[in-house]
């Protein structure tokens, strides 16, 4: 049996032509690109190529771009880095970040820092007032993502980067999961700072990027032999860099056709869901084209998880990357939605290459699982 | 034209056979381990059985081991995380470490600790009674190489941990340049941390660990979604953690043969070098079998290795992961080597494939280029 892949914000598969740029690099074009011989000087050209095809993605300069190894560690780099060259002020996330940037801003907190979270309203957007209280207060720097992972809501950022430069503070985006899937442009969304990656993207593992004002006075997370200028050192892992470039640009290319074909997916669920009285999370909230996020009454999401990845559907409950907690959605729970709802939730993302009759199979199974599920627990109530 | 690869130490072809357990993650199997479905168990599973590869490879147990991006990225956690748990002390490291290892245990002064160089001999040695002296003070961490990457000269990291430990402080070791070169066992070597780096052996750019000792309370450099047993969060990197526990494989199946191949290719380079009256740096230590470093009365590097490249041979003048600087080698200046000799050194570091003909054509070669810069330099006297 093939499991249907229903999990992209998640992790994508590699595009096969990404994959083909990748593979000179990983077969016989093996050079440091700091070494100064031939097969130093062709990685560091492939680096420099991919690094311009990155920043023509995101509207940005090819000297604004800082490789990284993750999102995380672009996420990490941007809120430890930002505000380490700073005096000890306070840094404001949203409740709906990914905990790659709470979790910096808290550890933050014993070395001097404070780290407050802003609400979200029901519909999962910043409460804007709620920010513009808090930047009363001395603030280094405010972060609010993109678009969530879970939800797919998106944010106003050209509107919370200008309220923050009134205040004087720094204004990072994670945008992780927005790239490939809206357009993406970091000069308009007017931050200092903006973290992208690869594998989201059909890219490969193992690249990431803070996208990065120049008058900002960041401070490195990885110290050592001095590459990206001295901002974040270790060997560059070229082959991946190049594929993130190559994934740049189909990602930009494609743009178009993934929201339209993902949007028309998404009706499809979210008109099925509906027939089911679902809860979709979000739902009347401006959201990326291929992601829903949904419950049923009474129905743990681990559970209904498990049971459509039996019946050959791979689907995520709450946030894959902290999927090891049993813990309700944080996201959700910021939305004021009850815990027991939010333990029943499941996330469906789709790309391109899925199919409305993926979608109407993916309905079909999930009423009899859903069904068989509500029996079970008619039977133990 | 053919270019002659010798420069294993800064960074090596992927291995055939590593890349095709590569590929299967690469472009079917591309679930985050994270994730619940069968994309996510497959990923995990094939995650945890690399562990265990590279485990095995230098003696230690599979707990024991955090996957990283990198070298560096696993030199700077040990640095950081090790530290940021104790109150203030000081960090002790050799003065031949990788900047990887100095400059992140410069960064912690700004945060209340001190960090001191233990001086090398001549023979590039450290200088253990200066060690024994500065361990007086009350030392947090003391990080010493096992193999320098310039030299190839060896520590005897027994002895110091030995020592370390005598004065309560945690050892580190950077062990990037010793494995697959010669026997690198973390029980053996009695340290509390070990940083390993994957594309130096063969597997791929993008992956490196730290072996722990479990007993060391680390605390992470990245935070997020709580990967790597809540120690070094972001998305496991699939394909080249697999990778990576492939090489490891092959890396102790070979290391025999390894060592005998380029220990022989090293004597056939160093008696045409002692012919030419090169000076061989560390010459009478015990070093890596395949790394020699050299240089000629008059001669830079930097233009030998330049003229060595147009003839169709790559090698590095200094350390390649800092080549950006034109500073003599920091490793050459701290045994003693004056700075006009210090700034002509080349390094050779060759891989079991590379051959005796290779390097009597390098030899060829060699004496042709020195005697013309020779030539040239009496010309502009």
């Amino acid at each position: 049996m093939n499991t249907v892949y229903f999990d992209h914000n998640s992790t994508t598969a590699l595009r096969k032509e990404v994959l083909e740029t990748m593979l000179p690099f990983m077969i016989s074009q093996h050079g440091n690109p700091t070494s100064r011989h031939v097969f130093g000087r062709n990685a560091h050209e492939a680096v420099e190529n991919a690094r311009a095809q990155v920043a023509n993605a995101v509207g940005a300069q090819a000297n604004q771009i800082v490789f990284t190894a993750s999102g995380t560690e672009a996420n990490n780099f941007a809120v430890n880095g930002i505000t380490s060259n700073l005096a000890h002020g306070q840094i404001l996330t949203s409740a709906i970040e990914h905990p790659c940037v709470t979790r910096p801003a808290q550890a933050m907190q014993s070395r001097g820092w404070r780290a407050h979270s802003i609400h979200v309203d029901t519909y999962c957007k910043l409460d804007i007032h709620h920010l513009h209280n808090m930047l009363a207060a001395p603030t280094n720097l405010v972060s609010v993502m993109l678009a969530n992972n879970e939800t797919g809501v998106l944010q106003d950022i050209g509107q919370i980067a200008e309220l923050t430069r009134e205040h004087k503070a720094y204004m990072h985006t994670d945008a992780v999961q927005a790239l490939g899937k809206i357009p993406v442009d970091f000069a308009d969304l007017g931050v200092h700072a903006m973290t992208i990656s690869s594998h989201k993207i059909g890219g490969p593992l193992g690249v990431g990027a803070l996208v990065l004002d120049k008058r900002v006075d960041i401070y490195p997370l990885l110290h050592g032999g001095g590459q990206e200028k001295g901002l974040r050192s270790g060997t560059e892992n070229v082959p991946a860099i190049v594929g993130f470039g190559a994934a740049c640009e189909l990602a930009i290319k494609d743009l178009s056709h993934f929201s339209k074909q993902t949007e028309s997916l998404r009706k499809r669920l979210e008109t099925g869901l509906q027939e089911m009285n679902a809860s979709i999370f979000g739902k009347n909230a401006n959201r990326l084209p291929n992601t829903s996020f949904f419950a049923f009454d009474n129905i743990e999401g681990e559970t209904l998880v498990t049971a459509l990845d039996k019946a050959g559907f791979a689907v995520a409950s709450g946030s894959a990357c902290s999927s090891n907690s049993t813990e309700p959605s944080h996201v959700l729970l910021a939305m004021g939605v009850d815990s027991d709802m939010a333990r029943g939730a499941v996330r469906v993302s789709f790309n391109a290459e899925n199919t409305l009759a993926q979608v109407d199979a993916f309905l079909k199974t999930l009423k009899q699982e859903v069904n068989r599920l509500k029996q079970m627990t008619a039977i133990a109530a």
